[in-house]
């Protein structure tokens, strides 16, 4: 029996981090940026509890790119590390300093975070340099380091002479890298990773203003008034805002601070949020952040990967899929915790107690933010409404826990601009919209335009009538039927008027039984017998003579069949059907019956087009030889 | 100075291959079978060159889940290891077994593909297991080995008493993985990664009809025939094919066996692909698969991400974004390629030489299958057409060699189901279609039922329209406009029909000057002037009285803008503008202009309204009602 260690061998390693490590090469600068973070950071607290003798003064991160000698450079003003420290941190690959350094320092409660793993994230240099060297001087009393690494396992270290405390990383970009010595590239991805970084980054300088000298006005020997040019000065180009808004407490916030982040965030989007959610929490785990509810754009796609997600105020990913409920991903704005794992599967992620807890605590925050809104100022809540809805509705669907809190604050509108909670509408209509078998009927139309002469009818008899259009409006009515048996939703369109909420009166026809039998037949045979049911009903004398009604059931079913789970299978392909409901008591139905057998059938055929046209049914030949008869009608 | 070797710590590093190597954890059955496969080419491959003394026999490798014990073991009759292999091989991570042989034997062209590194796959097994044991017995005539490891370094290694050849991994599953011990999940994955895999897989057993033994009939003595039931044997429950279409050679192949290999990639597609292109490359890359046009869903996102990536006969990913041109994404099947990088950034592989390559030559070979299909059999290429022509119109969009192939088999139909190409459609307008300007006009309608009245006019001057319904259509037109200087695709409803194509001809207006400056600002005072402009006309008299027009430059602007990458900035947010043709010949201009004032404006609403249902402009209150006038006029 033999026993050993398993030997990681070294020539096979490098190429692996090349290859495997990170998918995106870009990521170097934000680990080498996160490394001197970390250095910063942990000087800082080195001094605050009195182990380090030095001054911080306005430690920085410089970045410079030197393209003659193809080369980047990223110098911090951090602890920096000894000769010594060098062959501990950096010759050992993937031994992580920032664990060392917590686990010393693990029962002191002010240690700021440190982010990843130092050794390992050192060596995404080598993603896109052929050479990397360090220049590093500890905040000890001891000589700098000069470290030089070519890619193969070889290093070389040396004394050197460097004065200044801190670490210096000198990358030789490599050949297939070259596109990272453009300018325009660097402060790319420094605005994409780090524009909230802990630690101030300076990225070349820029000229402004001499704020310590005001130009001076000078009158010339006419009176005539010159002032001088402002005096300009080069200043460090600093990338980044070092406390963005969500790392702040609320109470030190006003709402034009939260305006100016959501435009610090979104510098191309010019419309403002409608509200924000400020997250903070550190029990059971750790997290900050705003949320915003934007203002809803056409395109609900585009809407989407809009949240930033940051470890420590460096940037992570857009991508919060797992992380935040679905419902919400719609919003915008950053969440920032060193508690969700990364760089593991999604699946694994959405597995995860931590995660599954942040995910259910951003729901009640946001259902709790909604609720407030609702109670202190319910006309801005109504003005806000038709941006959030769909948001709120796909909420009630996806999670029971959301469904109990919003019921109380989602709105119904009617087509009157009038808002109801689901309590208020069952109250405000439980009178006159319920029917004789005592089933409470609500109206609503899907669209205000495409079924207008329907809701004047139900508007005249005094319904409310809803204006619904959501696209998954159909699932949360069958999911607020379910909580009630008595309660039936109904399209304004679905049957006419006196049916849709059957009350106990009876309408006395104009036309007898045998009129009616005479006539249904010919009506019939007038009208495509597949799609059209024909019924002879007494209405309103004022009411139209033909009117096409969609029942309820088959085309909820379908529709929500098309919006995506649920409904019947198979009823997606079901053929449209409908019924005409004659109304025997209009005086243009008595004329078709008394008239001769061409007259009747023109009547027929006028009417019925008509009809189509209340239910946008009359298209192509039919609608251009309706148009023609029309023409002449009026000649 | 001091020089030295970096130091790869092992304590972290099987956190890291936990962590990093592969996002998805899943993968372990694949690296594992992957390494089993090899190992069984390999022999062969040493059997086939007199290097190994042994009968390969029909070696298969056996996966089997033993749930009490929470193990997975993977077998196969490869070639084994020695206990000194075990050393060199496993206890060396990141070591490539592979590599080295592929080294040894690089001169002999019959080497079959190897995948992947050997050490470095086997390590993805403690990303599931806790304990990984490996019984191995070499071809070779030397004891066998058992080799241990619990995922610390430490390993242990003894001879076994393994008598048969090959490889077993006894995978410990960890308490976090213990998903991996349903037999579904299992079965999931081997159908994923491995249902065309090079040797044969078992998973279990399943019970067939005794081929050897058929069942005796027997009759009794009433004569009555009983037979006895099927004998039953267990057989090896084999759940891949290891010989798919691809990887044979098309002149093999009947078109019977793609539609049965289009069947067995997607069980639960029931509609037969359109047509198949068979691919098959190996210089400068190595390169099979089969790609088929399928049916086009109505959802065309639903269609993405539908070809899978194979690497020598093992699933890799159905996401081909970079390897495949944009706009052939929307076909289905499989490409099997050794030479393209995995496990590289997306925006590396759009710039490796090798990709750009095979996206050129995946490009040229469709564009040329759809020439020779249109070349065999045009009427049946006109049938697909409608399923084909998004992708054809897509390609020439974005591929201008694919542009200039298609300009040959691309169709144009009319509303009339001819279908013409750009040349024969050139050919056949040249002398009806050229206007007195010399422009030569093509006209098309977006939808037959939407243009009806306008399609009418069109037809019955003998004028070709075509019917253009493609999402990207206005994009395509700008750019066949911009090849030839005189041809201009216009709308149907874009003028009225003499504007439309203006010929020399002069229609006589039965109104004087004097009547249409009478009655253009009356008619003007009742329509919405910041909408509509009123065009007084001299017309067909049977031609309509009023007509509206959607001018072609602004409207195509604006769907160019809507489908994305075109048109003129801000178009899209543009209002609607439309023309008002009277015709200045049809009596009911003349009754009009006659009447009274208030039959006048009578008349006007009616033909206004009338115009507007052509151009579905009539709805919601003013569609209600023109219906409620237009049962008042026929009664």
């Amino acid at each position: 029996m033999s026993k050993g260690n398993i030997n990681v061998s070294v020539e096979n390693i490098f190429p692996l981090i090349k290859k495997f490590l990170y998918s995106d090469h870009e990521i170097f600068l934000r680990e080498l940026i996160s490394n001197g973070t970390d250095a910063t950071t942990k000087l800082k607290h080195l001094i605050s509890i009195g182990e380090a003798q030095t001054e911080l003064g306005d430690a920085k991160i410089e970045i410079s790119i030197d393209k003659d000698a193809k080369t980047i450079t990223i110098k911090d003003q951090g602890l920096g590390m000894t000769a010594d420290e060098v062959e501990k941190y950096i010759n050992q690959i993937a031994f992580s300093g920032a664990e060392e350094f917590l686990d010393k320092y693990k029962d002191d409660k002010n240690e700021t975070g440190v982010i990843g793993h130092f050794g390992l994230g050192f060596y995404s240099a080598f993603m896109v340099a052929d050479k990397v060297e360090i220049f590093t001087k500890s905040f000890k009393d001891e000589p700098a380091a000069h470290w030089t690494c070519d890619g193969s396992p070889e290093y070389t270290l040396v004394e050197h002479d460097k004065s200044d405390r801190g670490t210096e990383i000198v990358l030789h970009i490599a050949e297939d890298s070259t596109e990272f010595l453009e300018e325009g590239k660097i402060r790319g991805l420094l605005t994409k990773y780090n524009r909230f970084n802990q630690v101030p980054i300076k990225f070349g300088t820029k000229k402004v203003n001499d704020p310590t000298h005001e130009p001076q006005t000078t009158k010339d020997a006419e009176g005539k008034e010159t002032t001088e040019p402002h005096r300009q000065i080069e200043v460090d180009d600093i990338i980044n805002n070092t406390n963005p808004a969500w790392t702040k407490a609320p109470a030190d916030l006003e709402k034009e601070d939260y305006d100016n982040f959501y435009r610090e965030l979104y510098p191309m989007q010019f419309e403002e949020s409608l509200f924000h959610i400020h997250l903070n929490v550190d029990y059971p785990f750790n997290l900050t952040g705003i949320l915003f509810f934007p203002k809803l754009s056409q395109n609900l796609d585009m809407q989407k990967d809009k949240i930033q997600l940051y470890q420590n105020q460096v940037f992570v990913t857009d991508n919060v899929e797992g992380i935040v409920p679905d419902f919400l991903q719609m919003l915008k704005g950053v969440i920032d915790s060193p508690d969700i794992p990364l760089n593991v599967s999604r699946s694994y992620l959405q597995a995860d107690g931590a995660v599954k807890k942040i995910s259910g605590y951003i729901t009640k925050k946001v259902a709790d933010k909604l609720a407030s809104l609702f109670k202190k100022d319910r006309a801005d809540f109504e003005q806000k409404w038709n941006d959030i809805k769909v948001i709120i509705e796909y909420g009630m669907l996806s999670e029971d826990k959301f469904f109990d809190k919003a019921k109380k604050f989602a709105l119904y509108p009617t087509v009157e601009d009038s808002y109801f909670t689901f309590d208020e509408l069952i109250e405000k209509t439980k009178d006159s919209q319920t029917d004789k078998d005592g089933n409470h009927v609500i109206l609503y139309a899907s669209n205000k335009d495409a079924q207008h002469s329907y809701i004047q009818e139900a508007t005249a008899k005094g319904y409310e009538v809803l204006l619904l259009d959501s696209p998954i409006i159909s699932h949360l009515m069958q999911k607020l039927e379910g909580g009630d048996a008595k309660v039936k939703f109904t399209r304004v369109d679905s049957d006419f008027i006196d049916n849709l909420i059957k009350k106990d009166e009876n309408v006395i026809s104009k036309l007898s039984d045998e009129e009616k039998d005479k006539l249904k037949p010919i009506i019939e045979a007038a009208v495509p017998k597949e799609t059209y049911t024909v019924q002879m009903e007494a209405m309103d004398s004022s009411s139209s003579p033909f009117i096409i009604t969609v029942p309820e059931f088959m085309r909820r079913m379908k529709e929500m069949q098309a919006s995506g789970g649920g409904g019947m299978m198979g009823m997606g392909n079901f053929p449209d059907m409908y019924n005409l409901v004659v109304n025997t008591n209009n005086p243009l139905v008595s004329e078709i019956l008394a008239a001769d057998e061409d007259k009747q059938q023109n009547l027929i055929s006028q009417a019925f087009d008509l009809a189509k046209l209340s239910q946008n049914l009359l298209h192509g030949e039919e609608l251009t030889n309706f148009i023609k008869r029309s023409y002449e009608l009026i000649k």
